[in-house]
């Protein structure tokens, strides 16, 4: 007898949905039986999955009966809208969205960093973003040797974390510019090609972007420091996959980079590559189409006698969404919570 | 009488020399005569310039007799070998290069920030790099009024930065992206476009790439302060001109957001677009072609009570090399010291 679950994936033709079934294949999740849903527009499309063409179909009543796992790769306001009638219909739902990650009932779950958050679970699990995902990897093998005091981040972040309509504007804007044509912008307010845009959300009163404050609120949430020191600039940048970060973290007791190296390279989901001479370090382009968050220029902070600087880069929608996602129902069922 | 300048440019058909020339018509710079002098490869290149052909020379014993000032647009190697020359044959020189800039005998300048340093000159006058410059304008008002504890900076720098065999890199790269042809790196190390690269200049055994260390050193030297706790992480982005960066500054009072948008704004060639809903932002497309540097993004560092965060973005080539380099000369003439 096979053992097999059914799984229902919301947002099934959006980047982040796409990867998931890959992700889904690749890992060989056992997926007995699978229910594809999108918006109106993708209603009918075909996608293949185990062997046979699915076709998508628009959420309806009881469409998530039967289900016991429903990802959700959609944007906050569907999650906020889907997400409940799931979770009536019997199934576990991970969302991927900003619609229930600081809910204090909703375990916000990096499974290399947190899992343990997973047992007291209601229903709803979230994954956190992109971003986060990329950040507490890092440091989570830090805090636990040498706490943490404080971190600052900047970030450059690929357009594929904004989906499939900001890859193509990028992809159009750069394919118009080496024909000669002017370029014209929709999705971003200003041109991305060759350009950087330093805000990703909107920016509130007090001048941080939504991206930022999702990037403080969440670490601090998924490490348990609800008072963490912690600081962040995102910035969107002309890569269509894979997010980097320039991070400054501070600890309560000094690790030498040699220490610090050695300790992230057994981490598990991280890959230092760090050779003395930088011959090979973390871009973009080496982090796409890997599950592994690569780190390099590992090295001590001048500015801090018990802080270290490095750079980080991921894949943004494979470990960045994709992947955790994932991992999550792996490890729900290896706890037998699911 | 007209009162008039000969001017000496090293490097004239280099991008920063290019741009010192435009710079030089631009602010009607007084020049009696000007002297192009370039490497071999360029050697009999016409340049227009004050409504005549100016033909572009190799440098030779006495080329520099009889000027007043030598603008120096090259590589530290090259102006090492040259500099020296130029001052034996009388003229001042203003140096772009990274060749003198941490020698003590050398006052390293920003004409808003520390134009007394000038007073000492010994016949050269180092100008600092592009990601010092933009830096040190941002830090000095701020400094000024509430002393500097720590800064924490990550760049996000054009390839102009590089030269014009990266800009053209970059253009070849995307070209034949858009064309579906294989692309090919020459000039960087790994692929520019559609990626990031997280070093520039050689990584010395400490873990700091070059770039970061002159970032450090300079800044500490501009602003009088030899043990200033600064680090930086600096980055390539595909980006034709203009650098970025993300800055965390800590001061010893604390300063209002509002406080310091006024201050930044009064303070000479800084420009502030910050409106409270981030209509308007420094982007590296914006800063192409001005000045000022454009400074935005403006609020409290979450992680530090006397912390501001803010972004930056800045013509690299003009206010972070030629126009720099052009005001320099500027203020020594109204010093009279030149």
């Amino acid at each position: 007898m096979t053992v097999g679950y059914r799984v229902a994936v919301v947002g099934a033709t959006g980047l982040v949905g796409e990867t998931l079934l890959q992700v889904l294949r690749e890992r060989q999740f056992p997926v007995s039986e699978l229910v594809l849903l999108a918006s109106e527009r993708s209603e009918g499309a075909r996608v293949a999955f185990g062997g046979r063409d699915h076709v998508v179909k628009r959420c309806r009543p009881g469409s998530f009966r039967g289900c016991d796992f429903a990802f959700f790769c959609v944007g906050a306001a569907v999650s906020r809208k889907l997400v409940p009638q799931a979770v009536r219909e019997g199934a576990v739902v991970i969302d991927k969205s900003d619609g229930f990650r600081m809910d204090a009932q909703v375990p916000l779950v990096v499974p290399e960093v947190n899992p343990e958050a997973l047992n007291h679970h209601r229903g709803i699990v979230a994954s956190p973003n992109c971003s986060t995902i990329q950040l507490v990897m890092v440091l989570a093998p830090l805090m636990r040797r040498a706490g943490l005091e404080r971190v600052t981040v900047a970030t450059y972040q690929s357009v594929s974390g904004a989906g499939r309509e900001a890859v193509s504007e990028l992809e159009t804007q750069v394919k118009d510019w080496a024909g000669g044509r002017e370029l014209r912008t929709k999705r971003f307010p200003e041109q991305i090609a060759f350009n950087l845009l330093p805000h990703i959300g909107r920016v509130s009163p007090d001048g941080h972007c939504g991206e930022e404050v999702k990037l403080m609120r969440e670490t601090r949430k998924i490490l348990g420091l609800p008072d963490l020191p912690i600081s962040a600039t995102t910035v969107r940048v002309p890569v269509f996959v894979g997010h980097a970060q320039a991070v400054a973290v501070e600890m309560s007791k000094p690790l030498d980079p040699d220490e610090a190296r050695a300790l992230l390279a057994r981490a598990p989901g991280l890959a230092v590559w760090d050779p003395p001479d930088a011959a090979r370090y973390p871009t973009p382009r080496a982090a796409a189409g890997r599950d592994e968050i690569l780190v390099g220029r590992i090295r001590k902070d001048p500015a801090s006698p018990k802080g270290l600087l490095l750079w980080t880069c991921n894949d943004n929608l494979r470990k960045g969404a994709a992947t955790n996602a994932v991992q999550i129902a792996e490890e729900m069922i290896r706890r037998g919570i699911s």
